[in-house]
C-alpha cells in the first residue's frame, strides 16, 4: 500500500482554490507598486554562498539551506570531515531574504539603472526554521526598496505605496509604526550605554513589550552597562506618540531624526503614522527610519522596513543610500478579502459518455472565444455529488451536452445557487 | 576596488524590461489555459532526494542540485568519506521538472482533486548542465497535465489548448508533429529488435536527423540487433506523414495507436497536426502519444509532451492515466510580440530641488489615482541626457514640475516621440 507523501518538512503545497486567490493578491500588489513607479526584477533563487555568508543577512545567515558543490571529490570529503566544516562543500545556498540578493544585483547592474532605483521584487525566500503554525521553510516577500535616494522622499514614497497597497487589499486599518535608528542611539547615549554595547542593549529594548520597562532597565543594568531612570523614560516615553515631539523634543534626541520624522508627518498628513521611539526591529543594518505595519486585530507586525545606506553598495566597496519596506505576504494573504475581479464566466460542460469528441471540443472552443472558462466532465450516475464537486470548486453555472446537442446557442445553462 | 559581481553560473538576472515582457507573456499563457478550465498548482522548489531520485526522471536526476541535510555530524562527514557517497549528505534537492513533483502532488492531494484533473504549472526548474548559449541552470517551464482521462480526450484537450495559447502569444505558425509510443515499439518489433533492446534503440531513431537513415540502421546493426530493411523503411516513412496512414497503414502499424491518430486529427479539423512516425522524444516515461512543437523558423522543438501512463501514480503505488505538454517557455520568450496591452499612460515627474516634499507627493498620488504609472526624477544639469534616459525606459511623457506647480491639472506633459 502507499505510504504517506507529503511535501518537504516545513514546506506547501498550494491547490487550485489557494493558489488563485494568492496570484489575486499577489497581481494587486504588482499594480499597485507598478502604478508608483516600482519597476520589478528577478534574481535566480540561490545565491553563491560567499555572498550569503558576508554578514549582510545577520541571523537569518544561518538558517540558509546549502546546496552541495558539484561532482564532490573523495578529497573534499576527507577534508570536510577532517576540519568538520560541511559548509565547505557547498558553493550555494538558497536565498534568506530578498535584500542580500538586491545588494548582489546593484552590484552587477548598476550602470544600466537609474540613479535612483525603485525596485519591486514579489518572490519566494527560504529560510531553515524550526515549522512552526505560521512559520514555513519556503514563504514569499513582497519588498520595494529605493536605492540612491539619501532625502525623506524615500522613505515618503515608501510609505505612501505601502498604506495604498494594503489598502488596495482591503486592509485599511493598518497603522504604521515609526521611529529612527539615530533616536535609539541617543537615547542609549543619554543612558551611558557605550557605543559598543548599543547593539546589544537594542535587542534588550526589543523585548519591552514582553518584559517590561523595568525588566529592560533591570537586563540593561545586568549586562553591566551603566543605565540610570531606564525605566522611568521608558514609561514616559513608550506610548507618548507624536505629542513627545510636539511638546518640544526631550535633549536627548537626535536632530536630525528628529526633522526627518515630522518632515515624514507633514508630508503624509492623512496617513496612519505613529511615533513609537522604543521601536527597534530585529536587524543590525539599519542606519535610520524604521518602520513596522500593525493592525488594531493582529498581535504581530505585518511587515516593516528602514534605511539601511551600509548595506546595498557593500558588494560595489561603496556606500549608497538605500531604504526598503517589505510586507510579510504570508501573514497578510489570509486576511484580505479580494473579489474574483474580472473572472470570466466559469461554467462546467457536463457531457454524457457518447458524445462526438469533435463536438464536444467545438462547444468548448466556442465557449472559450466568448470569453468564459470552461471545464469538461464526465456525466456519472451520482449526479447530485457531481454537481456538488462542481459548485465547491467556484463554478458559476453548468450545462448537460449529450449526442443530440447541436451547438453552444443550444446549452441550457442552470447556475448554481 | 569592487570586484566583478555576477549571478551564480550558469544563473540570469531580470532587469526591469525584460521582467515585464516575461511577466507579460506569462499572463497570456495563465489566461489560456484558466479559460481552458486547467487550474494552477503550485509546489515547493525543492522534493525530498528520495522522490526526486525514484527513477521518474530519467538522465535529468543526475543534475539535480542536492540541499545540504542541516546539522551535519562530523560522523556524518566521515561516513561520507569512507562510502564515497556525497548524495548521502543530501536530503533535498532543487526539482529538475515539474513532472516529479505532480507526481508527488497528485499522491499527497488526490482526496481534494476531481477525478479527471487538469493541472497547469508555471515555474522555475533547476538542472546543474553546462551553461552554454540559450541553456540556463534556472528556466521556467510551463507544463499542463491532464491526470485521470484515459482516453483521446486528454490528448485534444491539451493539443487545442497549447495551439490556442502559441497563437495568443502570435506564434501563429507553429506545428504540432505528433507520433505514438506504441507505433515505434510495432516498427521495431517488424525490424525484429528485441523488446529489451527497444529503449537504446529508440535513442539511435532520435538521432535520425544527425545521422540519416542508413546512420540509424548502421548503429542499430553493430549494437547486434537483428535489423533488416531498416534504412528503406525509415526513407519510405520519415516525411509521408498522414498519407502513409491514409494510404493504408502499413501491416507494422500499431492499431490502437493508428485509430487514435485519426481521431485526433478528426476533432481537430484546422490544427496543425503533422504525423510523424519517427519522432522519439527523449523521455523513457512515455506510453503513447507523443507530441512535439515545431515552427518554421527554428531548427529546434518549441516544447512538446505525451502521454505516460505509469508514472504519475507511481508514489501512489498504482496506475493513474495521465498526459502532459510543456512549452518551453525560455525558447518562445524572445519570439513572442507582445503589447503592454491595457498598460496605464506611464509619466515622469522632473521636479525641481526645491518643490516641498507634500506638494510633489501629492502630484503623484493624483496622477496614480487617474490611473497612470509615476516615477519621480530629480531635475539635473544634463537635461537630455536624463530625458533620453526615461524614454529608454518606456515612459510615454514627461512634465517639469516646480516649486510653483499649483496642481496634476496644470502640468505640461510632453510626450516622447
Amino acid at each position: 500500500m502507499a505510504q504517506t507523501v507529503t511535501p518537504p518538512r516545513g514546506m506547501r503545497d498550494f491547490l487550485p482554490a489557494e493558489k488563485a486567490r494568492r496570484e489575486r493578491a499577489l497581481a494587486v500588489i504588482r499594480r499597485s507598486y507598478a502604478a508608483r513607479g516600482f519597476d520589478e526584477i528577478e534574481t535566480p533563487v540561490v545565491e553563491d554562498s560567499a555572498r550569503l555568508h558576508a554578514g549582510l543577512g545577520g541571523d537569518n545567515e544561518k538558517l540558509a539551506f546549502a546546496v552541495m558543490r558539484r561532482a564532490l571529490t573523495s578529497d573534499d570529503l576527507a577534508a570536510a570531515a577532517a576540519s568538520g566544516d560541511a559548509l565547505a562543500l557547498a558553493d550555494l545556498g538558497l536565498r534568506f531574504d530578498l535584500t542580500v540578493p538586491l545588494a548582489r544585483f546593484y552590484a552587477t547592474h548598476r550602470a544600466a539603472l537609474p540613479p535612483v532605483f525603485r525596485s519591486v521584487q514579489i518572490a519566494p525566500v527560504w529560510r531553515a526554521e524550526r515549522p512552526q503554525k505560521g512559520r514555513y521553510r519556503q514563504f514569499v516577500q513582497c519588498d520595494i526598496d529605493i536605492i540612491g535616494e539619501a532625502g525623506p522622499l524615500a522613505e515618503l514614497e515608501l510609505l505612501e505605496a505601502t498604506l495604498a497597497t494594503l489598502a488596495d487589499l482591503g486592509l485599511t486599518e493598518c497603522v504604521i509604526r515609526i521611529n529612527d535608528r539615530r533616536i535609539l542611539s541617543t537615547l542609549l547615549a543619554h543612558w551611558g550605554v557605550p557605543e559598543d554595547a548599543r547593539e546589544r542593549a537594542l535587542i534588550t529594548i526589543d523585548k519591552l513589550d514582553k518584559i517590561g520597562a523595568q525588566g529592560v532597565a533591570d537586563e540593561l543594568a545586568a549586562s553591566g552597562v551603566t543605565a540610570g531612570g531606564v525605566a522611568e523614560t521608558l514609561d514616559a516615553i513608550a506610548n507618548a506618540g507624536w505629542e513627545l515631539l510636539d511638546a518640544g523634543a526631550p535633549a536627548w534626541l537626535d536632530e536630525a531624526a528628529y526633522a526627518d520624522l515630522l518632515a515624514l508627518r507633514a508630508a503624509l498628513p492623512g496617513a496612519e503614522l505613529v511615533f513609537d521611539p522604543t521601536l527597534v526591529r530585529g536587524m543590525g543594518y539599519y542606519t535610520g527610519t524604521i518602520f513596522e505595519i500593525a493592525h488594531p486585530g493582529f498581535g504581530y507586525s505585518l511587515g516593516g522596513g528602514g534605511r539601511y545606506d551600509n548595506m546595498i553598495g557593500r558588494f560595489l566597496g561603496q556606500s549608497v543610500p538605500a531604504c526598503g519596506f517589505s510586507i510579510g505576504f504570508e501573514r497578510i494573504v489570509d486576511l484580505v478579502s479580494l473579489d474574483e475581479d474580472g473572472a470570466a464566466d466559469s461554467v462546467v460542460l457536463v457531457y454524457d459518455r457518447d458524445v462526438a469528441l469533435p463536438s464536444l471540443l467545438a462547444l468548448k472552443s466556442d465557449l472559450v472565444a466568448a470569453g468564459r472558462r470552461v471545464r469538461l466532465e464526465k456525466r456519472v450516475k451520482n449526479q447530485r455529488a457531481l454537481l456538488e464537486r462542481i459548485a465547491a470548486d467556484g463554478f458559476d453555472a453548468y450545462a448537460f451536452v449529450s449526442a443530440d446537442t447541436p451547438d453552444a446557442a443550444s446549452l441550457d445553462f442552470r447556475p448554481f445557487a
